[in-house]
């Protein structure tokens, strides 16, 4: 099978980084197709990038026709909704993906991400998910996006702080871990901390190759109904 | 003081209803610049439309300074929390206007918009806003919203059968019509009806109003704050 | 247009200080009749002051037609549902104005009031009004109301440093004033600390006028209807 | 023990009729102390009755004493917070104890009040006392509180209407009969319908004898805290 | 009357303690009739020790006729849905009582528990009755349930530092001991701490007595219908 | 890789039915072991069932260790959270299972289960999952479960009848069915009906492989962590 994995931002190298990791983990005769729109935002932080990284996004699901699932690879679920009134086709987003994971993995559980402005549009998510009173917070790490690109940076570390007090102070069973930036940290976060450390990358492959393989697809009923493209 | 008023649609028609709507109501020495877009959705009608017509919107936001607020008049509040990141001037949604309003004015009300594809958006809406408890229901016209701008439509009638019902069914005290095309019903449902029906497009002047006589402005902290237009 | 601003308790430097930062936002021809009861408690902290200073409230409604709206000057919105039954006409209360406006202005936002046996009944009327999730936290300076009117008294300084902690562990993006004594108190910290700081009184003479303008009234169906007078 | 039964209006017959309900399910040595207020509203329908009650209510409460527990025999729970700040004695409303009581002893249970003016009050009860999940909801008889009073009327048959269909449309398991008028009619209910009928006012007497015979004590800590008298 | 008191765990120390609780605050003419498996686990500490009890427990219940209500002595409320499938005779868990007496005495309790494994059970608890929303935090003291038999055990200091905490970070305004082996704890706490502090097992006494007196049965519509023996 | 399926009840045609369905959509590779316990109910109809069926269900996970992952075949997911206390291994209830999937393919859902007994156990694990606010309703067919297993029953048409009925009443975007037993069932209902049918078993197959490629376990922290077999 074919899956459609869309980064919504313009860095190609965080589309590879979230493309391999999604090979390492596709089953066997599983094509990852990991695209980008040309134009838009380098980095999605917060409400305004999301918004302007929408056209792009959802011109590159409604251009093609030859994937078999989508997974949208942005943290923020960016375009979730609209992008299910574009095709029936299973549509995941990596921030629901890691969610609704790590609810059947422990009680409780605490998210690490970016930058504080980030946060209310994850925490807005979790509620309309319903999945609120399974998250105990969302932290911020106040790392930029585009810092977790960077050989360099002690971002790693910063994240692992973040992580250590999720344990302690907000009882956190499980992490996710809120950028698709972050994709290649959750392994060894997860053996240093004795604890899940989910990734959505990974998460919402193992989820669309479900749902395609069991033949699930979109409702057309009442929200995702397709576009009135002719409403003259 | 000037108030920006932006049909996120196309349909210049609505603008101006929309428009002339607000200058009925607002107060002397308020001027209502009302603008739309020129390219995206004729109507919107649900998830995609909302979503392809945000670069417009904030387009016009970003590409203007001659306002001491904004009003986004489509009532599922199209783009309100990226263009409050755009901006530290008030950013009012005709919907939540409305919203707050009836909370104000009855114990419970009940929403009666245009088709049902646009009912998850609401009440995702008020779920985030943390209204839902308020709201008794959101009821479904079945009126496309362009049907709004054509004289010999039936659609006041079929909205004022929603209206009985929610009275009847839904125990509602109050009503809120969804959907910007709808401003010019309000007064005449309220008196053959004998509760409080609320349109969004003159809540949404007042409230900006307000704000601005206060001088209250949008917070710069959190998920609001400008975006970082210079990721490198 | 005439609002009828009702100071609950008998304290009248209180009801001058809230009178006068009403005119100073009300808009040209408005006339603030700004008054107390008589007789009940001198301040209202907590549930028994509430309870004991209804009748002289409502009696005061109920005993003169000379406005078109009416603002409850108590942060705990005293006797609001109960004032919604004697008249038609708008009736807003200080808390609820606050914390609806606040809603617009940030994503979430705290409460600094004076003592912690207030803070239940705040935390009760969020709840009812839906609010609560959008509020981070109640927060209670231990300041006593009338030493708000106390010139010498250092109350500014400790609202302030609440304020502070808000911003930094509640994650506040805004601040409500939890009491009509600190209206005075609300621009100057705004400026300190950088966010929008919201004084109940002004907020609800802008949402009185506004209704008042748009010829919103009360229901009258279900929980507000008319008291029945006569049940022999 | 004594335990003071207070009936908030002043409808000699009704309280008679609840301290006779009273005395028939107390235990030996309990004595019931029954009154009311000889001024206020004859019947509580809704906010405004509810608020012009509490002064006789709390003059009551404030005036004696000689109980050991006070019982709030109105099923609005009126002024239960206020006068709780009064006594340290357990303080039980009969609408909070028979909501306590269903919740164990049924997975969902329904309350069938008087009129549709009272629903959004129980309601708001409901929501304050984290109960409203297991309320499936709150049906208004539309049957006068004096109605209940005049033994020509055919309140019972109108309530069982509405019994019998809380059990149909509601999946209720247990019914809350929702005002202190209608004590005498929860056994014949109970009988006909098959399924538990509870009446606020036993279930108070049940509650308020245990606690005083456990010795406990409502908290002086925050919401509960003596009122300051003197604020000199 | 007759109590039939279940400890679902095998440790006789602790069906003792809780029989002796139960005696002291049981009516004139109430038995109290304690007793506990023969197999299962020692104590009960976490999800799979609950399930581990419930065929005792639940034999137990079925096993004999000479009881007029059933409480179940373990802070987790084991089995308490089946149990009530059982029997009509009323069945209260301890965790239950005290969860709903602390809520007619305060504003806001917090539980202070034994091993923070114990914590998730408990607040999903919280959750199903509706009472989370009352309850500020449930607090874990990480004292094994058998070293509560212990004479030479801190635990009582241990506890006492978690009760001190809940009152300054919690605002807890009464306490709730979250194991049937710190019944007689409870007094001492409540007298050096000044607030109530509840023991589940005297509640569910007081709350057995009172329901049994008042000839209240447990629904046997919906979810408490009696199991279907014979399913041929 | 091996999946351990536990059909909790004792009817070895509904495990033969589930293991079959199990088998039909699992991955190459992946093989299937359906088993059921010898003792305990035939069937699963409430919450007494289910805890006497707990033991046996337990035992099989913790007696044997050739799996990879194990799922739980009855729709109110027995014993899920004593299950993930015995083993790292992931453990997926086919309720949750099919209620996260569901609430990735649409807006809400609503779930067509067997006898109105089992709808308050469904409703209260949707509350604790979090996903009751995306389940519009649980519906009984008032279908015995072992119906299902006859061919000669008109079970399919009932069903059929609550899911168009879930449609226009409900608003529902998806169907999920509520008992292993009607796992054949759903393919045909989706095409005739028009909407994603989901049967829980092929969910938890599809999250069980992907969990297990993912190397994801299950948390040790808090409510997980293993049971302390000696106490001593």
């Amino acid at each position: 099978m074919r899956l459609l994995l869309i980064n919504p931002n313009t860095t190609a190298t965080m589309t590879e980084k979230a493309g391999a990791a999604a090979r390492r983990v596709a089953a066997p005769g599983t094509e990852i197709i990991a695209v980008n729109p040309t134009h838009g935002p380098a980095s999605i932080e917060g409400y305004y990038d999301e918004a302007m990284s929408l056209a792009g996004l959802l011109g590159i699901i409604g251009g093609r026709d030859d994937y078999d699932a989508v997974i949208i690879a942005c943290f923020d679920d960016t375009g979730l909704d609209a992008a299910r009134c574009l095709t029936e086709k299973p549509v995941i987003g990596i921030g629901e993906a890691a969610f609704h994971m790590a609810a059947m993995l422990s009680n409780r559980f605490s998210v690490v991400t970016t930058l504080g402005r980030s946060v209310p549009a994850l925490e807005h998510n979790l509620t309309r998910y319903g999945l609120a009173a399974r998250c105990a917070r969302v932290r911020a790490s106040e790392i930029p996006v585009l810092e977790l690109e960077d050989p360099l940076s002690d971002a790693c570390a910063r994240i692992g702080a973040e992580v250590a007090q999720a344990i302690t102070e907000d009882r956190a069973e499980a992490i996710v871990l809120g950028c698709a930036g972050m994709t290649d940290l959750a392994e060894g976060l997860g053996r240093a901390h004795g604890l899940p450390v989910l990734d959505g990358v990974v998460c919402a492959v193992a989820l669309a190759e479900g749902m395609v393989r069991l033949g699930l697809a979109t409702s057309r009923l009442g929200g995702y109904a397709p576009p009135r493209f002719d409403k003259g």
